[in-house]
């Protein structure tokens, strides 16, 4: 194989990437439930991957075996656990209804969306998406628990907006992040004290 | 030291952290020059972060001496190289009269914003932005060309809105890429494709 076929294969790979980055733009369409502030605009899904993905960076060590977790795959499911939403939209946390057929909605999506890329990195991306979901291992563990802190800081900043929205109350937020309770008792405190000062000001209903 | 000393001084950490977290919060208000699509909503900085860092995940392949690149620095660094602009406002890559106290208003914002995370982290923020910034190791250049190349695919994207809006002509646009040309002979192939395919399309004046 000579230079000039080398490179045209890379060319080739380059632009099934750039197909893919091109279609995972939407995500910054794909709005959620949470309020950035309280100028009421909502947060959208690239944002919420951003946000969250800074925060692995700075949160690693108060997690179970911090030394042990691979921080950059901690980042990378963060970066794309959210890319199946371009096609079957955000499913509200408390929205009982669209839970039973979340599942089988992202598992499309994933198909089409992964599929732009090369297969090499379409099996990555399947491997990090259903390693996230799987909630086994210690990095998928402190990405979901990353993935549901963001918003509580978010509720707790716009005063409860998107709560009092959806008539949320507080036992239905200490379930949300209960999975937390086994992998950091540091950031499990700041999920309590924020539930617990939110009840106590009036922001989220007992 | 007893343990409930210990994770009180474990609980003041995340609480700056948690601090810095919501101030960074504000990068989803600061908004580009680049339209993310033909809706005419620009861009902010927290989305074009996330989107920056998910291509370095895939592309990185492409650039010179890739099996010794540190991708989860490349990463750290495009996660958090647009912090300063909370304070200092984006500055137009084309913008000449912006860009003569661009260093000093974004090292002030870097001072205030840095300072409130713990000082062993405030010191790798420091880090990481003054890499990204010096683009000398392969790490940064590779972390500059995609903070580059992703606007020039949003560019082509809108047909070109903000390249009109701006008046801007094709030299600029080769010479805002012209450092990709040393590190990555594919990608450096595609951004003259798109500048040439624009030029031709007329999106782009010559």
């Amino acid at each position: 194989m000579n230079d000039a076929a080398i490179n045209q294969l890379h060319y080739e790979r380059l632009k099934k990437q750039i197909d893919f980055v091109l279609e995972v733009n939407k995500l910054k369409e794909i709005y959620r439930q949470s309020y950035i502030n309280e100028s009421g605009r909502r947060e959208n899904d690239a944002e919420h991957s951003w946000h969250i993905a800074l925060m692995a960076m700075l949160l690693t060590e108060h997690f179970e075996g911090a030394k042990e977790i691979d921080l950059l795959k901690v980042v990378k499911m963060l970066l794309i656990h959210d890319i199946v939403e371009i096609d079957a939209g955000d499913t509200y946390a408390y929205d009982e209804e669209g839970m039973k057929d979340k599942q089988s909605r992202e598992m499309g999506a994933a198909k089409r969306i992964f599929a732009l890329l090369p297969e090499d990195q379409s099996v990555e991306m399947w491997e990090l998406w259903g390693e996230f979901e799987a909630m086994i291992t210690a990095e998928s563990r402190m990405a979901n628990s990353l993935d549901r802190l963001q918003p509580l800081l978010l509720h707790k900043l716009t005063n409860g907006m998107s709560w009092q929205e959806h008539q949320v109350h507080s036992e239905q937020v200490y379930e949300r992040q209960a999975d937390t309770k086994d992998d950091s008792a540091t950031i499990w405190h700041l999920m309590t004290d924020i539930i617990e000062s939110s009840i106590a000001s009036g922001i989220l209903k007992k």
